[in-house]
């Protein structure tokens, strides 16, 4: 595994073609079209296809004229493959990416295939919104956002570069993992909240409405991703299955030993077993990385009330700034039934007293 | 169950003695001394007792004189029971609260052990911080937070009232459950949560840097809250194990399918197994009520890219102020390495298209 923090080092000339013109297929013709690339485009639905030419995508794909350098495959991960192939054949001279958000089963289908890997590099770039389609795309979908580059053995050095300029070109953060690296990774990161959010939501569809106006930020962080498509992550998770089978063995393991401690949680040692649940979840979370690949919990937080009307928020960060301030990060409390906003502020360790006592001085209520 | 959304029919003159300084014991201090109302502390830590003390949580209650109004119990939910029991006979005319996070447990408790339970309310105030301990209290941590009430059969209207003048006059939101309901409400909004993100943040343990890499917000949602104190933890859990257990069953049951499921994805039927798994998890998300109890879902979000530099956040929010949109809820985006920031907000649906073509005009990079 390695990084490149840069942007590439070389731009795309084009043309590029791009199959498949979802959300995240016309998203990249619009970046690339942004930077003056020419993009001609296709889908299977003559509806997509429009609407993302109109929202200057691309041109048609019937309109290209000479070899691409680039196609990209944006199509759903079962149809992948297929298509890859299909256009590794189609363009001889041209380098073929696909984005699907699974590696390793892809590039096994193609080697099952006999494909030639040379041209062929399977990437994954880590963008998305909750909404899908061309009519959501944006060209800025990629900034700041990782895009991994997992090239196979066969993947040629030219190929490779090519990849990586795709995804420069976009604003996007590059690196590259084996593909197993990369479903490994994706499965723990990505897969695995996905499940446990969505087994929480599920629990939730019978709960009297009296005790959801007891629901407060905790439940609203742990369920906000439940609300994924299915369509989507039914293919997700099939092409994964694997390695999720894996992981879910082991949250199958802790599960049963908590539910045997909770049917007896008076035995001896039942305490201790929870304890343990509990504190290997601390040492768990403790190891997510913070803003900027900083290290983790490298923030201290504080909490300001502020009246809930408009302008509060903009005139407390205003404040900040002239106190002289960054905030890392911010979010907003909403517990039913309030009308005064809590806003939860992290900032640096050494400037957290500073803040609290400035913003004290100011009339501000700090809670923290 | 009914809900209170007054700020109680009454206020508390006192004297009202806290056992507890803990976090929340010193904190009840703080918010009854700044209304004036005089207040007594004892904690079995003589270090914890002074540091309330010192900090204007009340007064030692060596020091009381007369007999009090009001005894609040702030002590662990394991020793609640006993504290109740205690105060209730030393102090024959006192209304007697506990503000433990389990209620049927304590209440079975006490009434096994023969106790008059007329003068004794059950309560549960849902506000808390990641820090614990005197030094981290506030008097405005209960401000527009639930506060739960559970009165027995025997609690008198007189007890119950004062135990509503005591969540009132701290600025809680108070409503009113049987210790059931609240333990039923709190196991799926507040205490299944906890499980689910310290299952899934334990499975992290072993996960690689470069993996780790790769988390967004899903990963950092999900698992926020599995930083919680093991030692409350376990308490709380261990005194609503019978519920918990109810819950996990049927967690247990879709897991269990979940992974039939994926080791054999290509069955017949598995692809419908995973998409109801994940729409089951959309309908249960779907209830969880909005900011200020409103409608689920309610709102409309879209994504301003901004500088990394301080100042930025605070202008946007002017200028949406100036265009006269209220912004309901806001994040920040935190990808890995980037050096632009993504705020995402939510507005109120007839306002989203409004706000997206005014930024847009202002220069501001919109995607959504």
């Amino acid at each position: 595994m390695s990084a490149f923090h840069s942007h590439g080092r070389g731009h795309l000339d084009g043309p590029v073609v791009v199959f498949g013109t979802g959300l995240l297929g016309a998203s990249i013709g619009l970046g690339l079209r942004g930077r003056g690339v020419p993009v001609f485009l296709a889908d299977p639905s003559p509806t997509n296809q429009a609407v993302a030419v109109d929202i200057g995508a691309g041109r048609p794909l019937s309109e290209l004229e000479g070899a691409p350098q680039l196609v990209v495959v944006a199509a759903p991960p079962d149809v992948t493959a297929d298509v890859v192939q299909r256009a590794l054949g189609e363009y001889p001279e041209a380098v073929v990416v696909d984005i699907a958000s699974v590696k390793l089963a892809i590039q096994a289908d193609l080697r099952g295939r006999g494909v030639d890997m040379s041209r062929y590099v399977g990437t994954h770039p880590m963008a998305g919104r909750e909404k899908s389609g061309p009519v959501a795309a944006r060209g800025e979908l990629f900034t700041s956002m990782p895009w991994v580059l997992c090239p196979s053995q066969e993947t040629s050095a030219d190929a490779l570069q090519t990849a990586r300029s795709l995804a420069g070109d976009l604003g996007a953060i590059v690196s590259q993992f084996t593909a197993e690296e990369h479903d490994e990774a994706v499965a723990l990161v990505s897969h695995l909240p996905q499940v446990m959010s969505s087994l929480l939501a599920s629990r939730l569809q019978g709960t009297p409405l009296h005790a959801l106006s007891l629901a407060g930020n905790g439940l609203r962080d742990t369920t906000r991703i439940a609300a994924s498509d299915p369509t989507l992550w039914v293919q997700i998770l099939g092409n994964n299955a694997a390695k999720m089978v894996d992981i879910l063995h082991g949250v199958r393991e802790d599960l049963n030993r908590l539910i045997s401690t909770l049917e007896d949680p008076t035995a001896p040692g039942a305490r201790l077993d929870l304890a343990q649940l509990i504190s290997e979840g601390n040492a768990g979370q403790a190891k997510i990385p913070g803003k900027h690949g900083g290290p983790p919990q490298a923030y201290s937080w504080l909490t300001v009330l502020v009246d809930d009307r408009p302008g509060q928020i903009a005139r407390l960060l205003t404040e900040i700034g002239e106190i002289g301030v960054n905030v890392e990060d911010l979010r907003l409390d909403h517990s039913s039934g309030q009308n005064v906003g809590m806003v939860e502020l992290s900032v640096m360790p050494n400037k957290h007293d500073v803040l609290v006592e400035a913003l004290t001085d100011r009339g501000w209520r700090v809670l923290q």
